[in-house]
């Protein structure tokens, strides 16, 4: 069907992560499709949970930005190195102050937002990547990083097409389902198609090692669903 | 009074456990007095709990020798070495054969130990602990260890002599309250004494790095409710 | 004198620096002092020798960014990972391109720029940082980054009053002995004394802790003597 | 020829180090038939050097078995930690205390042996093994292992049957030539062959990693040579 067509779902030119998500398919539609998710498009989340989760999404941030300068540490090449150097630049300049600034609209200043505490659901995620990315190598971290990455591009993308167009998240929406974003997933894919290349060749798939690779991006995921249920809850 | 005295609770010669358990009181109260502790001394734990809490602590030992293995990695001296290298093998030889023989017992096998899955609760403590390890120093990774090695230790202690004698968990009671176990929560204590006075010298609760200690130390008793709130609730 | 006061040697503003250097005094020296230095700034130091240095300082730089990542990694605030993380983008998209510009002036393509083999002294020193900063925390890092960073821009505030204007190296002197390198310099210097503040406090220097910062800056000055030691002896 | 059949060298029952020994031929040659092995086995090698070798050996394993504890927190199963954690075992108690032993023999207190300054060349082989087991997975840090095992196991096998029977390093001879260590290189080799086996499946010398982990033994038997020649050179 057209509409099917028009909204599809982006593959990002990433066979890996079309393998990934097929692999975690209960719990990837589970994190992509989560309430959450559905009322930033309808516009019925309560605003309250929707700071709280910004807030909780601006510490994520910080610990998010350490995993991609730990890409930069587990690199093996200067064009490995200048990928995940650059996601760590956008996260930490760009995307950080981003959240600042709408957080300030909705008077939230900044020091409120770096005082803020740790929910536990944000830490049990970032320290999971985080780890996952010391005790294994360069593909352990970005299978990890990865849910993140695409499945925001994802929801962004779709919602972009479906949301309802007064739903006060918009800017939210246009931001992850916009050119940049969807640019910057692209980009992450060619590092991770490029890096699961250089090191495990062109047929990685039938590899016990790809196995691992999917437990961590099935993991990552099921710790994002966590995330947004951990939103709608608002402050506990 | 003479009970209070009988009673007591361990210090383990370790003024840095006394000032770390005193920083964390209310949490500390709440991990050490929890209600799955108190059904293990009174014998009214559900054994279906027990058994689910046996099962993950198995996972939780493995994730916890690897601790103490990067213990030794980040060790500075022979006899830190040594004495991280000393519980690693009591942990991967000793504690986790205990584990499988009790859940043996209980008619659990060896296998369906070994393939659980991970409760969420005890992936987030585990890997809060590896990553406060690889991301800081050996005293960082010591604190994040210590309400663990010493909580169980009290535990122990306390229900050793106040616990109905016949509870089915009497087996438990006796094993973190008995000698050799008391044992190592003093030699674990001289290790952590060791290598505070070896790095922060002689007065260290004054220092901005003292406060963070105390927050791992205190972030991980956090992540010890949850582990008894875990096992309480049984299989989900 | 006037002459000396001209002259000087800066310390960037940094207590820390000052006092490392002190510890490390007669290697400071014949680092900062090395016969490479020396022809650097009279010019008598041979063009394939010059040429070798820039080669193995390529490869050297690509480690030297692992680390400084590792620094975004192990930081604690945002403002420690946005000054590490600055020092990462400005030596992975600057500095590592004023490399290609300069040997590809000597006719060394940037292919042979990223194909040549790893000097042992380059080796030595790079594992060195990185296994610090890895074992230990940030301060551990940035002690064995120092010698780096400051040695650096000590050498080229010198040369820059003192060496031949004809010098054919006088392009290397001006970059670092410049505004840009010796600003640098004074950034890196806060966020060590910044991270020296908010971990051992107002009197660090006291503490065992410091002792061995100070074996870690020393040790790093050592492997900088051979880093000129590999550069003058040309290729092996 | 049946002298040929008698020496041979032993493969301790591993494809993966075969193959590594082939990519590395003419270091590993370099390596297990330095001078230093052959004036071992002749007796010739000046007790100095001997002594020299023994002191930095014995710093070595000390870093050594961080390596190898290094392997117990990357391991990803339970029988990966029990094999890595014995080894950390055997050589913090038993080969340390063997080297203390003969080193006492010798007039070598155990005070000089602690505080002997680490030599160059043993500092940059042990952080380069540490440095490729953090930045890199399980594999890394076994192929950058092996030559140390593999290398002395089969110097030793050789020695005990080509050397002077009346050499005075016949007791080191016999230890690394004896049963208990061939029966760890053995141990060992199944450690490797297993944990390429569930990583890399059953063909693994095709894939790209193949290529980096043979880069990685290559590197470390080069270090063994600088090691021997550290050795041969006595104190500086």
């Amino acid at each position: 069907m057209a509409m099917q067509k028009i909204i599809g779902e982006p593959d990002y030119g990433s066979p890996a992560f079309v393998a990934w998500k097929k692999h975690a398919t209960q719990n990837w539609h589970n994190y992509t499709h989560h309430d959450f998710v559905k009322e930033l498009g309808s516009g019925e989340l309560p605003k309250s949970s929707f700071i709280h989760y910004l807030i909780q999404d601006y510490i994520y941030l910080t610990h998010y930005s350490r995993c991609w300068a730990l890409a930069v540490v587990k690199a093996e090449t200067l064009s490995e190195m200048r990928a995940a150097s650059g996601i760590v630049e956008a996260l930490i300049n760009d995307e950080m102050n981003l959240h600042v600034e709408i957080c300030a609209r909705e008077g939230i200043s900044r020091d409120q937002l770096e005082s803020a505490a740790e929910a536990p659901e944000n830490m049990a995620y970032t320290r999971y990547v985080l780890e996952a990315g010391y005790s294994g190598d360069l593909l352990d971290l970005l299978a990890a990083l990865a849910p993140c990455v695409f499945g925001y591009g994802e929801i962004g993308h779709r919602l972009l097409q479906t949301s309802q167009n007064d739903t006060p998240y918009r800017e939210w929406i246009e931001t992850y389902g916009g050119d940049d974003y969807q640019s910057l997933c692209k980009d992450t894919a060619k590092l991770i198609e490029s890096a699961i290349f250089t090191r495990l060749g062109s047929d990685p798939t039938g590899l016990p090692r790809w196995k691992s690779l999917c437990r961590k991006f099935d993991q990552a995921t099921k710790l994002e669903i966590s995330f947004w249920q951990m939103g709608l809850r608002g402050y506990p």
